[in-house]
């Protein structure tokens, strides 16, 4: 174990913090809220002293780390991400309960989106800019935009790099675009930056104010889904609403496939799998919903762009609503909350099982039937037209069971609470997912507020492990990881 | 395939049936019920005509049988048992809707204990004992009987006995007592018969009337769950219920370990992991909720039973309960909608994903952790001493995949209704699980009496596939079943 190393990038990402500060402090000065200003002035100032400080106490003679360096320090950056970004909410006195303060954080930085405000609109604009903020940059994550972005000599020997990227991004198999990891991270970081400067273009050019404009397009970027109006996205116009559905889901898609249009590649483009599938299970969601709710709205147009609204916000595990959800017919719902364990695509941002998860699942049970019949048969399980490793393949199939024990775990530990069975399932599957709102007193306009300090510490943890994928928190956690080799 | 002895076998247990018929004409004669011994008679003689008529034209030359063949004769016996078995209900006019009838039968063939009725009391003698003897009948399973009543000669070939008692029996790994199947079949039964008559002699001792004691006994031995009362056991004195109490949780333990007691090998049975396991989590529960539902009782001794008897009724998968488990607080409910995943001990006749399938998917998360510490590792799985195959281990997790799928599945097909969530939710996990009572509209006082036509269908497919563990039906709906090899 390379705890020098690992104390090394600890004081990167904190320096990195430090910096990325800055901006909501430019936003507090643009509109000169007095309390802002002073709350992140004090932040950077603290958070650059003691990343450098720690910098220099930890700096290591060896920088070869390997995978258990890598799920440490995967799980040790975000709690001191989340710990770092609450205390402006806390010292301005915007959000004064520290548990409150650390789970609106940890559910930016996972982009989940979960909020205990109970009115965001009495909030500075500098204080929910910062909010926004931590869903951009969870979204992609941290480690990746290190990478990307520190001169290559010092962070990026090819070993750090991959293990780093594993850990930090979802889904069952993750390949790098370009031979390099580091030159992988700046082309992610580049198409993930392009597509949020487009959809603020789009949102801007319609009627939407320019902070407003600017919010949304990164609550959307990191699939995150915290908003600046108590009712969410419903008070803007239908063309808002649009191009925010259509983000949502470009967001869950895999970023492997943008780097594909940017080389031209649209044939490869089009051949793939999860991307069907994800379309598919989007278009047979939307009609099933808006034949459901078209009683609601009497017309077709607002009953079809609210069930697009609606299935791209849970799909893509964003959490933006259009309209107060947990008013709709029992079928509706439940629809949505299936979509909420399916999630989007590998290698978006977005939360969930993920699209090819569930689709290497079934492919499994198909595999085990036929082996029934056929015992010595051997046949091998492909997507995208390769084959799988049993490793990778077996592996999916015990991550569905961590996945499902990680769920009913968290809905147990919140039943303490005296809240509905809907609620609080739901709002443990929400959290697990990366979402956001749930059913019940949980839902879309509701928030987390009625949840005690111990249930808002259980689902901030539920969040972290849902968005690592588990496996690097438990890693951490397992005392073997400590031992010298 | 081998189909004239699939025929062959679909008749010899339809003769049975026949001759099963005859107790509940019995009882029916007993208490001179008109209606119920016109209804018994004619089914008796139908059936015996029908099932000799089918064994006589499927008479096969060769009766070697593979798998695919007992996967096929599982599912259509299953299907054929519950058909037969409802028409009494419905000629004789007490369950006239032949989709009730139906639902009623299958849950009693699955264990599952669902009802339709919406005044039990009202039913004659005979039509109960019926339905609750199928729960008794559906617990160790119609072809195990088969295979142990059937003379040597032209039923146990030892190739075809090991298939169907695989096909049939629940549980990642299926032991032979003895080296016969046949043998294996009969100690079973026999084990089956002793503690049930056993339990009966406890019931009718206390305070319970005969034909309740009977009923009771039966409904329990088979984790089924049908009562006789509209508020199922709440009506019955504390020692009675404690009877019941003990009972459930026996019949939820590994039939091999009663072996063990009749070998006197009393030190296999006390290392059984498994079986520490199941009363681990018994006792956790209990403790936790007696606690929990304390204020509603006022003094320990009511709190201590009822929560004891909710637990065993839930993990059994038996489904009787003691008091209206519904009104309880969310926190006691959640635990029992967590129970109702776990069921029993593999190899009892709970329903359930069974303890040692939980225990092997915590012991491959464990090893899958391992792993990315150590990719080149290969840490071997163990239970109760032995080494796991991979095929059998990554079955369970598979399993499991398929099995949350057709929880979500059901779910989503009985969403039509406009129950609530819970009502819904507690309803698909419930019949998957073969236990009975859901939560809301489908507590333990409440029943299935709200749901359509359609998805009594769907949920009598769901119990049918949960109580199989869904691949026999799965490989008989294969096409490549039905091909010759």
């Amino acid at each position: 174990m390379n705890r020098r190393m690992i104390g090394y990038m600890i004081g990167e990402i904190t320096v990195l913090e430090g910096i990325l500060l800055v901006l909501p402090l430019l936003v507090s000065l643009c509109y000169w809220e007095e309390t802002s200003i002073m709350a992140f002035s004090i932040m950077v100032l603290l958070t650059l002293a003691a990343g450098f400080a720690i910098i220099m106490l930890c700096k290591p003679q060896n920088k070869v780390i390997y995978a258990r360096e890598g799920f440490v320090i995967v799980t040790f950056a975000w709690i001191i991400m989340s710990a770092i970004g609450c205390v402006p909410f806390v010292i301005s006195g915007e959000i004064p309960n520290v548990f409150d303060a650390f789970f609106e954080t940890v559910s930016g930085f996972t982009t989940t989106g979960a909020s205990i405000l109970t009115d965001v609109e009495s909030m500075s604009r500098g204080m929910l800019f910062w909010r926004s903020f931590t869903h951009w940059l969870g979204g992609m994550g941290v480690l990746v935009l290190i990478m990307a972005i520190i001169p290559k000599d010092s962070a990026t020997d090819s070993g750090r790099a991959m293990h780093i990227l594993r850990a930090e991004m979802a889904g069952p198999i993750i390949g790098k675009l370009v031979p390099k990891a580091k030159d992988t991270a700046k082309i992610l970081y580049i198409i993930y930056f392009g597509l949020t400067v487009l959809e603020f273009f789009f949102l801007v050019m319609g009627d939407m104010p320019f902070y407003d404009s600017v919010v949304h397009a990164i609550g959307t970027a990191g699939t995150g889904g915290f908003g600046i109006k108590a009712d969410s996205l419903a008070g803007y116009s239908p063309y808002s609403q649009w191009v925010i559905t259509i983000f949502m889901l470009l967001f869950g898609i895999n970023f492997n496939l943008f780097y594909l249009i940017l080389l031209r590649r649209f044939k490869s483009f089009f051949s793939n799998r999860e991307l069907w599938c994800y379309g598919g299970i989007v278009v047979v969601a939307v009609a099933v919903i808006t034949w459901n709710v078209f009683s609601l709205y009497g017309n077709f147009s607002d009953a079809f762009r609210h069930s697009c609204f609606q299935v791209a916000g849970i799909i893509s595990s964003t959490g933006y609503s259009s309209v107060d959800f947990n008013l709709w017919p029992q079928l509706s719902k439940n629809i949505l909350f299936l979509l909420m364990f399916i999630g989007g695509c590998a290698g978006s941002t977005a939360g969930g099982l993920k699209v090819s998860r569930v689709m290497l699942l079934f492919k499994l049970i198909q595999k085990d039937v036929r082996r029934l019949l056929h015992p010595r048969s051997v046949a091998a399980v492909k997507l995208e037209g390769k084959t799988i490793d049993n490793n990778t393949l077996y592996g999916v199939s015990t991550y569905f069971a961590l996945y499902m024990a990680l769920i009913l775990g968290t809905f147990l530990l919140i039943s303490f609470e005296p809240l509905s069975f809907e609620t609080n399932l739901s709002a443990a599957v929400s959290c697990v997912n990366n979402i956001g709102p749930g059913f019940g007193q949980a839902g879309p306009m509701e928030g987390y507020a009625a949840y005690s300090n111990f249930s808002k510490v259980v689902l901030s943890i539920a969040m972290r492990l849902g968005r690592l994928e588990s496996y690097p928190v438990l890693l951490a956690l397992y005392p073997r990881t400590w031992t010298k080799k």
